[in-house]
């Protein structure tokens, strides 16, 4: 568990509310919860907006199982910024004596780790992991690039008191890959379009926070400062905490870093760019709850004609 | 890999034409795949066509994360019986130094497992598996028992170039707890339902073989492996082995084992007895796929008719 902050007591009377309700079911670690139908419909109903709200953009879409593979995980580089939230999966392949080992473990409580070998699998870290290999595979991205549609559990090994900090969530995702001028426009436009699917659902006031730079460094870190506010933006709105507001939405361009990990080429064989927009459903989910109440049946009507039309 | 066996040409020749339509996309790992779009339609389709079939039974929705609490797990006994095909997840929580070890040895290409430290949870082994534990916090089963329905990602570690045997496939699921009285019937009537529902979408001729009784080992083991036939049976059908067709759905009667492991009571006090059914729903697809052909536009009218209603 991490440490109590002052923000820890709002999180946990929202917690304890959704769990009253049936909404969130514990299952007892730290941000592992199974949903109640109420919680799950407003997951679907909004996964449903979200389609209609892209349905003339055409997306590809694809659905992967919430692991990707071992061998390009590593190739992602994702272990080297947080290694502390993937998560590996691993599997007995030992002998019927390393079995009863393995079972007095159990049974005595012990770590069983050491009767565990590394898969060739790891838990998905975000929804568009599986893409850039499986597009590379299936040749060069054709002029005016591709769009992609994808929707997955994802895992990240962060126990928390907040709702909104699941250690295994969903992810709805938008990625285009192409060229530059294909892809970050249109990452860009999707800021005004996030916003606008937010505000449809009462969902106001969320924001793109301006992070302050970071000047006690000089120059250097703050040119790296701004291009990353270049790369990355995220929709923020207060669930728990008006200080401490939740990323709904994110917003990202990887230039051609995972074109270039993954060998994702254009037509004229340059590597291509990618950028991707990602929806929290969960988050979405409590925002709405946490805004409308506990009882969608309750929530105002212009909301529901956009949720259930 | 499983070594090769004289069926192994079909299925890969199947999953070969599975691959090249894009109904399937290979990660990598044997029985590690994304789903293209007319594959997940498929999928979602024959949910659809579950969640109609049993309206009427008003079953409890929940939905879960695929993965389940470590120690329920292995409360659960399955690390007894299979614990060749569980998945625990395992994460970084070293130091800086570690850090810089791990990245070592992933650039190495060297099992970096060393750097792991098993987490409270474990990829959830079949659907069911969470609904126990969160039925008993709710208190003591009604008379008549209770009934959920529940639809998760399952993993098995059991690389295979069988398209049918994947590691990671959804299994939606329906649970009844409560007296005896109560599941077995409902268990039983499920047999004739599941093969009405199969036999709507036109895969006709699913069956529930009798398992011959081993005799060899005289009448205790005979005993035994009748008592375990009325305990599981499954529906069988044919996708790219006629003489080892493949379990579409199963019915499962545990009689006390998980309201005992996980304390679910009925409203008397007593233990509540638990079954389930289990659609594979992956392998429906292949199912209908290699009977009615790769594009489902041209499938028989009366199964589009059912499925795209």
């Amino acid at each position: 568990m991490n440490a109590l902050t002052p923000s820890d007591d709002a999180q946990k009377a929202y917690l304890d509310e959704l769990i009253a309700k049936r909404l969130l079911l514990p299952l007892g670690p730290p941000g592992v919860y199974g949903r109640g139908h109420v919680f799950e419909d407003v997951i679907e109903r909004f996964d449903a907006l979200i389609t209609a709200s892209a349905v003339d953009d055409h997306a590809e879409r694809m659905r992967f199982p919430p692991v990707i593979s071992r061998a390009s995980f590593e190739q992602s580089g994702y272990l080297k910024s947080m290694p502390q939230l993937a998560g590996s999966v691993a599997s007995f392949t030992g002998t019927q004596a390393e079995h009863m080992q393995l079972l007095e473990l159990v049974h005595e409580g012990k770590d069983w780790s050491c009767c565990q070998t590394m898969t060739d699998v790891v838990l998905t870290p975000a929804a568009c992991y599986p893409i850039y290999p499986t597009v590379a595979a299936q040749g060069p991205v054709p002029a005016g690039g591709r769009l992609i549609d994808v929707y997955s559990y994802c895992f990240r090994h962060e126990p928390s008191g907040d709702p909104a900090r699941m250690q295994m969530f969903r992810m709805r995702e938008f990625v285009r890959l192409g060229a530059e001028g294909d892809v970050l426009p249109w990452r860009d436009r999707w800021q005004e379009r996030g916003l606008a699917l937010l505000e449809a659902i009462g969902l106001t006031g969320a924001n793109a926070p301006a992070n302050d730079p970071f000047f006690g460094r000089g120059g250097k870190m703050l040119a790296a400062n701004q291009l990353e506010q270049k790369l990355k933006f995220e929709l923020v709105y207060p669930i728990t905490s008006v200080e401490k507001p939740t990323a709904l939405l994110s917003f990202n361009y990887h230039q051609d870093h995972f074109g270039s990990i993954y060998g994702v080429k254009q037509e004229d064989g340059q590597v291509a760019h990618t950028a991707c927009v990602g929806f929290g459903m969960e988050r979405v989910a409590l925002a709405l709850f946490k805004t409308h109440g506990l009882d969608p049946a309750l929530w105002p009507e212009a909301v529901r004609a956009r949720l259930w039309p």
